[in-house]
């Protein structure tokens, strides 16, 4: 058992919470609590630390799942200096990152009507984490987001996700004009959310592969990116309400397409 | 100008940031930033606190509302000292706190059909401002709480609304079971999102009197809140996902509502 704070361990799970710089470097990212321990994949997993006073219980709860794990038990002293929650509930482990490709992502489309959602340098990480949860909710294929977007690693983005992180394909685009000329070439139609949109997002249809093109929080989409959209569309709004939140707009754009395509419009 | 960061109006200031009790003896909330103090209502305002560095910019851009305002001006160093924020604008102000009651909210419903949300024991400060946001953008009338709700007064949750708090009636209800009688009485059709719900959320008709019901984010809506309901809906989910972010399932239901008004569904 680990009972010193001085431990590698504890300065390498600190660093890994902290720092993207140190998580690309290592290719992992951490993973705290039950439900996300639960959801993890085993084979992405590459070790597991337990708090001393939680053992029990998590071993009667997952004691397959860990047993084909590597796993450390940590003093609870030790397992709050890891934690980044303000109530640790005694599990924390490393994962390996993720890579897709946007081919990889494309695969599927002979079997279906494609649906992403295309991020611009949106910047919360509360917001990024509930984008992947309601993409997952909608049917949604893939994220992508552009180089400037927050880091998906980051430990609140990923509680935010509620699990999703794992199942939902993403990458970081380079150059985000690239990305969505790639789209086009396999037939994906790019709606930008955008105020200058013509038409009101429910007047167009979805049915067909869809990806919906989101701007940051403070300023919206840049116009360069706007201008690569095959439409622009409007989320209508009264009162004196100047915008949505960024989640908030991807999820009603997400769920008026999955909405057309479940009612067959 | 203050300078001292000893200053009665410091200690003010952080206590009606940091305790909700003040805030409510008081009958006060902080606002802070340029654009939150430019919708503020004056009337509503009982005092304004301006950096001395940017003092002259908000005078040559809100002089006039400035003029007729109690202002003090306060060092950049006790500005910091009072801000919740960890880049401060420089402005700040107390406002007097809103009191509405049900049969107001109701007092529009011969000119309109109604649209409500009712929130039990939301806990997120940002979820809870970002549902008054929404709400406002949808046309709702009113944002009826439970009293455990999180409290919107709370700063986190008042940048959340971003603004739409001066604007969106609300009020946390002692029992919310005889508000929603209320609502009955007036014709509002209460719908629940609940788990167990027999029909997609939008397969019903929201042309008319409407209100949803939303469940605190980890364990959803009370089974006797739920029992209160006309009617249960669900949010159809993909993949793994076992529920949708609060302020995302308000927003789609939200929108639902608007988009079948706004088409005449």
């Amino acid at each position: 058992m680990i009972t010193s704070l001085q431990n590698r361990a504890v300065k390498e799970v600190s660093a890994l919470l902290g720092k993207k710089k140190e998580r690309d470097r290592r290719g992992l990212f951490v993973v705290e609590g039950v439900k996300l321990f639960g959801e993890a994949p085993s084979e992405r997993i590459t070790q597991v630390y337990l708090s001393q006073s939680a053992r029990a219980q998590l071993m009667a709860q997952y004691g397959e799942k860990l047993k084909a794990l590597p796993c450390e038990v940590v003093s609870d002293e030790v397992f709050a200096k890891m934690s980044d929650t303000v109530t640790p509930q005694g599990i924390l482990c490393l994962v390996r990152q993720y890579s897709y490709n946007i081919e990889e992502m494309l695969s599927k489309r002979k079997k279906k009507r494609m649906l992403f959602i295309i991020l611009e340098d949106i910047q919360d990480p509360g917001n990024l984490g509930t984008i992947f949860r309601t993409a997952e909710a909608a049917g949604a294929d893939g994220v992508i987001m552009s180089a400037k977007t927050a880091d998906l690693y980051n430990p609140k983005t990923i509680r935010s996700t509620m699990g999703s992180i794992y199942r939902v394909p993403f990458l970081y685009a380079e150059s985000l004009g690239a990305a969505l000329e790639t789209l086009k070439k396999y037939g994906v139609r790019i709606f930008a959310a955008h105020l200058s949109g013509k038409d009101n997002y429910d007047a167009c249809d979805y049915s067909k592969g869809t990806a919906f093109l989101i701007g940051n929080e403070g300023r919206g989409l840049q116009e360069e990116t706007a201008a690569l959209a095959d439409e622009r569309i409007r989320l209508p709004m009264e009162g004196q309400v100047e915008s949505l939140n960024a989640a908030v707009a991807s999820s009603i754009l997400l769920y008026e397409a999955y909405r057309q395509r479940r009612s067959g419009l």
